[in-house]
């Protein structure tokens, strides 16, 4: 099904009194543009005809030029309406569809005879609007000193938030009144070892807020190509978020030329927070696919030599030998081990052992090339070169072996931040991979960017980061971008970009913990834009058992750490724990064995951002079901219909839930498993621990199968 | 020949009184070397009893360390001494010897535990020292706020200086003392796209100096690898330069990594002009060369599509169509011509057979490729792509033709200083020019530098513009390199790098015009470090008879440019005016065809930086041999013998010297050509007009051919 259909009504002016409307298709949510009497434009929105965003001004203030804010007239609005539907190369349901209203709205400035569009598409479940520039003759560079796109909230929302930072996104998130954000910035902004906040009511996107009237409301972006990361400031008196974008060290936000567009501003809406979980708007405002064979890009399962650096278990480095290393220089080959290092070939093998004994795809090593002594903290330019191992990791063998056991390898490129050493490595880096089997590479920014005076998210990283990325697609390599700015849909285009990290990561619960309802709230905020790396899977909570000099503690369940694999979304899933782990809790450990990482539809069932999230998905290409519930910190009762299968087929479901006793933090390691016999009439009651959740796999058997299980 | 003479005499405690000397292999230079009270390294030089430097401070500030200035003690001082030869790929002659007395000194900062060496070298020529840090505990990353290095000068010298600048090298000369350059600095910084002035006693090395009793004194630095540019501050009453890093935008100079040195800081002194500029002490402290084989690095002699554009003839540029440029987005295909676009394939073709005709290696085309409309001055990333021709110049096509006529293509990559994406493509960029048959490439780096914040001559771009001649290297290719940093005698260790632009060249005389005498200064200074691309020959003085919009004048005789061939050693010289012109003048073009480009042995037969320089010199391989002459503003009359000759040979040499009447204003185009036969008994009388010269073939001959010919 793919639908255009053309409504041009060209209107040649519009007064300040003259407002423009468009509908969604199913006409729930309004926008009205129009230009105030400076000749600024303005657009507004409401839903089911409650305000969501008051009037609003939209411009641009550029370096050195007239600003593209004032004196605009309408020279021209057209309206079209797109419905279409496209299947995802992988993702949370097969099809896509893509339907919206869209009203292009070309505004002249007269006095410096400039052309602005704005483009606004609203779909029903948002409104997503972008700057265009079309080829001209008074507009060809231009700097962006500030993007001055406003979103007037109506009321003193709740918000949850993170500081707003130029070089993290790492944060625990905070929920508040917007009026609150002030008092509680401060101690929102904890320690991170590359960091720079910029105002005390500055918070970062995917921002999820809810109205007192029970309206929930997403702000983000969508398709950040070339453009700086867009954070948003708020005016705590009026209630008014204005695009903050990130800025280079000189101050200025984002070099354009025309024929260009900004990345699309996004505003999800509905009554009803299932629906924010849903909504595919973001990824429908990027462009299609830009690689037609996709048959190389897979999801993958994988398990790794990471948890035990992360905890201090052991190290990523070789020797103690160097106080710093000279690539090149620095001989490693009579250097004296440390005893530590995570990477060695044999220790590795273990782990290809066990990713084939349990069905793993691939198998992540972390510190397997030599520069780890000294890769941190020192702006170090040529850091790693990204191909050389150290002496006790034998890539041949190593590759060999895995191949034998039909486990992937998974490439690890730490960057410490050095882009330029980065590129400079690229192809080489690239073509080792391809060499040696690697299909997949996971990336990393740790640390203060060089070329020094750059930040993570300013527009010359974003434009380093899909670099990266499209560099990889040439050599069908797969990219897991650790650091790299928060994904805002682009995997559409680029689908090898099959995970980022971007947030706070489960590698915090080994740092001093995170916040025991994180992981309600990621799936309204960094997940609006993409999948994210997670590496959930932890069944060990307390750290000291790893490391004793560790006292750090996992705030979560055995059972919530199962949900995870259903409720955050991912073609990548890491089973992070160390196998030890696994072998010790290994009925536990079959749900992660058995959950599918591709679905043909995803239904969410219950969600409350802080509070809960609970979704029923279907395996693609098979009839196997499954849930994830992950709570936060209150005990809870979850009731769920199982209405989403198939009313022909007989399931066995078997429920991984948090036993009674059950608490992130002093019962982590309670659960209990169960089997029962469930249909599409089956409902269930499944009470959830504070931090905890419930993983059920739905697996259609013969009716004769289920002799003798209860019945749901 | 190659010995090395150890002569270890290790002393392990010098106090304050107590100095180290150290001298020279003929005895003539002598240094001292010595703590003082408070344990600072101080070194002072003499030349035949002469003091050249006074006792003067050694030692770096570091940022956020102690620093390594003080609480020094000695833990030992070795002596050696080294003597070999070796040839150079290309040069002015065919062996250098390389013959010092070295001494090293092990400093030990008790307090903190470190150790720093020091290296002196000292030749017959001069000095150089460098700073040395081993591998050791508790001095790893570090990172230099300044460099503290001093040359107390005696007294108030004569210098002829540019100002220091972070960006530009390109400004005209000036002779003045010591105590008039703040004075002077002001209307010496003359306007440049790309330039960061830093102090008014701030001067650029290479500086030549001389002193009120007629000592020359050069100050530069050699093998500068992964290190800032050095700049000289003076302290103009003390009479005391201090060695000025180029800084980054954080304000730090340079990263370090123990174990590393850093560039050796050279003094040349002489008494005799002539011995500045015959020194070899820059490449004899630079590493022998890196690639082994060096059979495909070529000297060439060349035209090209370019001084055109440099006075406005014609354009880089091939359309008017827009206001700004995407590379793969503007479609050249279907814009509208110029009409004044340079590389076109008919127009190259004619070079091409202008080249052939007359004997020329290559062909430099500039213009070449997309992106020419808006490539400077929008700090615009993606400025080139260094592969896709315009739609009228046919790669292919002139390739074939080029090499039907057994002419070589030069490539010209412009960055506009964009280093990322210059980065980007380098691979492929090199790629391109192997697959069509360029084997040399002048890049540019003209504007400010991307990243933004860095300098020209920063270490992170020090590093790029060697990064580009490695890599370039890989591929059998050689650069000349235009705005990259001054050569430090690196073309020993890289001598694919066959020449720099790097100070002011003779474009600058389509732009108003260099001063007359500025060819006497450069030999003394810019071309201490290796040879330039000063691309002389031209012989229409007249800009506005190229195109009447342009005004400026080349202050130059056509005598004058003649000389440059000779006088302005480089393997790689450009005959750079338009065919046109040179068949105007097809008696005088006959020497720019004649002279030899690579050398056995060079003779500098008289010199005065600011006044004269000439030279003859042997080409390699044959017995001919050149004499050029540069003169300053006032007319003089040149004496030289022909005593370098071969006493049993005969010669008929080929004089092109100034007409009586030429001026380089007033009659720059009067010239005359006589050929006399000489012996090495002749002597020569010639007098140059003020900004003239002469040059002069010498070729063998049967003693029958010079009948008729008066004898010199």
């Amino acid at each position: 099904m793919k639908k255009i259909i053309l409504v041009a009504c060209t209107l040649f002016s519009i007064g300040a009194a003259n407002s423009q409307s468009l509908n969604s298709p199913n006409g729930e949510l309004e926008m009205q543009f129009s230009l105030n009497e400076s000749g600024a434009p303005i657009y507004s929105l409401s839903y089911a005809e409650k305000s969501i965003i008051e009037p609003s001004s939209l411009g641009l203030d550029l370096k050195n030029q007239e600003d593209l804010l004032e004196n605009f007239t309408v020279a021209g609005i057209e309206e079209t309406s797109y419905d279409e539907t496209w299947e995802p190369v992988w993702g949370e349901q097969k099809e896509i569809r893509n339907h919206y209203n869209e009203m292009e709205v070309k505004l002249l400035q007269e006095e410096t005879n400039r052309e602005m569009i704005i483009r606004f598409r609203l779909f029903d479940d948002g409104l997503g609007f972008r700057y265009e520039f079309s080829q001209q003759k008074n507009l060809g560079h231009f700097v962006i000193a500030n993007e001055k796109t406003e979103f007037a909230m109506t009321g003193d929302h709740t918000a949850f938030w993170i500081p707003g930072d130029y070089d993290t996104q790492e944060y625990d998130y905070t929920e508040s009144k917007l009026s609150e954000i002030r008092g509680l910035m401060e101690n929102s902004i904890t320690a991170n070892v590359s960091q720079t906040s910029f105002s005390p009511t500055g918070v970062q996107t995917s921002l999820m807020l809810k109205t007192d009237d029970g309206l929930y409301i997403n702000l983000h972006e969508a398709a950040l190509v070339n453009y700086p990361v867009m954070h948003l400031n708020l005016d705590d008196e009026k209630f008014v978020f204005e695009s903050w974008l990130t800025p280079n060290l000189e101050g200025d936000k984002a070099y354009m030329i025309a024929p260009s567009t900004t990345p699309w501003r996004t505003i999800i809406v509905s009554d009803d927070a299932r629906e924010i979980l849903a909504s595919k708007m973001t990824y429908n405002l990027n462009e299609p696919s830009e690689i037609e064979d996709t048959s190389w890009i897979k999801p993958m399962k994988y398990v790794g030599v990471w948890w035990e650096m992360i905890t201090g278990k052991s190290t990523w480095s070789y020797t103690h030998d160097f106080t710093a290393v000279q690539l090149g220089e620095t001989d490693y080959e009579t250097a004296t081990p440390n005893s530590t290092h995570g990477a060695t070939t044999e220790h590795v093998k273990d782990y290809i052992d066990f990713a084939s004994e349990h069905g793993f795809d691939g198998v992540l090593v972390e510190g397997w090339n030599i520069g780890w002594e000294d890769w941190f903290g020192h702006s170090k330019d040529y850091v790693f070169d990204f191909v050389t191992p150290y002496p006790d990791f034998d890539v041949e063998e190593i590759q060999e072996y895995a191949e034998n056991k039909n486990v992937k390898m998974i490439m690890h490129h730490e960057t410490s931040s050095s882009v330029r050493n980065y590129e400079r490595h690229l192809d080489t880096a690239y073509q080792f991979m391809k060499k040696y089997g690697y299909d997949a590479v996971k990336s990393g920014y740790v640390g203060d960017i060089l070329p020094r005076g750059e930040n993570h998210y300013s527009q010359w990283l974003v434009n380093h980061y899909l670099y990266a990325v499209q560099k990889a697609a040439d050599y069908e390599i797969m990219v897991n971008a650790h650091e790299a700015a928060r994904p805002t849909g682009l995997a559409r285009t680029w689908p090898n970009l099959i995970a980022n990290e971007s947030a706070r990561g489960t590698e915090y619960q080994a740092f001093g913990g995170s916040k025991p309802n994180h992981v309600t709230v990621l799936p309204f905020t960094r997940q609006i834009g993409g999948p994210m790396d997670y590496t959930p899977g932890i069944f060990e909570m307390d750290i000291s058992k790893l490391n004793p000099e560790n006292t750090s503690h996992v705030n979560s369940t055995i059972a919530n750490q199962l949900a995870l694999y259903v409720t955050m979304y991912s073609p990548l899933q890491m089973a992070a724990d160390l196998p030890v782990n696994y072998n010790r809790f290994s009925d536990a450990f079959q749900f992660i064995k058995d959950v599918a990482l591709d679905w043909d539809e995803s239904i969410y069932l219950e969600a409350e951002p802080g509070d809960y999230v609970t979704v029923a998905r279907k395996e693609k290409g098979d009839d196997n079901w499954f849930v994830g519930n992950v709570n936060g910190e209150e005990t809870r009762t979850s009731k769920i219909k199982f209405d989403f299968l198939d009313p022909n087929k007989t399931y066995i479901a078997t429920i991984y839930s948090d036993s009674k006793d059950a608490h992130f933090r002093n019962n982590p390691q309670a659960y209990e498993i169960r089997k029962v016999r469930v249909t599409n009439k089956s409902s269930l009651s499944q009470t959830s621990a504070p931090g905890g959740g419930y993983a059920i796999s739905v697996v259609p058997v013969e009716k004769s199968e289920t002799r003798g299980l209860k019945k749901l």
